[in-house]
């Protein structure tokens, strides 16, 4: 994949934050926690409404990984992430990840990425790097 | 909760990766992999069966942070995690979160955190930063 990956190269991804995502986490790892289940408590701390889990975007970062990228031997090493905006149940994110480096050697891919909301307003960015098997 | 975390505490969870997360997170995520999905696949490459999602680590930080500290008034800023080796269905994992720093003017407490398995051998490491709201 080293070679059909070049620096620079752009993979784009709609993610739809529905209630499957939202509920299908929540049941998932049991955070109850009422910034993310209790409207009137978001509502109280500033936020437009229940604020949806930071982590479901990591789970969006597994997808890409495993099945967008053009080979299915990939694993991932590290990665970082950092929460700009909040997101809210129905908004459909555009994700937008860019190679930044391919260490072909050690035969390593490093991404930058970025979620971005229906209004373009940026929801949280971050690097990923995976190693192909 | 400034007052109530101080630098060099330590908390500490355990998490069973049972089918309930590890379908849960498939379901959720629709990441179907075969590194995650196929026994033969994985064993060819070398793991003993399918590698979990290392991503269910994430949802494992949201619950920890959701649930487990002392003030439910929180949200994450960032975080990173490193993968240092696979784990299986069925896996007992220790969490470990230590306190490495509190801004307690911004209100920004930062976390180093270790997962280990069941024999001790060091999964995942990263750092977690949380904001109080």
């Amino acid at each position: 994949m080293a070679n059909l990956l070049k620096e620079g190269e752009k993979i784009i991804l709609l993610f739809k934050v529905n209630e499957e995502v939202y509920l299908g986490f929540k049941s998932t790892f049991r955070d109850c926690n009422p910034l993310h289940t209790n409207a009137d408590f978001a509502r109280n701390k500033g936020f437009r409404s229940e604020v949806m889990y930071g982590n479901i975007l990591c789970g969006f970062l597994s997808y890409f990984v495993g099945e967008k990228l053009p080979d299915k031997e990939v694993i991932i090493h590290s990665q970082e992430i950092n929460y700009l905006n909040p997101f809210y149940l129905g908004d459909e994110l555009r994700f937008t990840a860019i190679i930044d480096h391919v260490h072909e050697s050690v035969r390593v891919i490093e991404f930058k990425y970025l979620f971005e909301n229906q209004t373009g307003q940026r929801i949280a960015k971050g690097r990923i790097s995976i190693g192909l098997l």
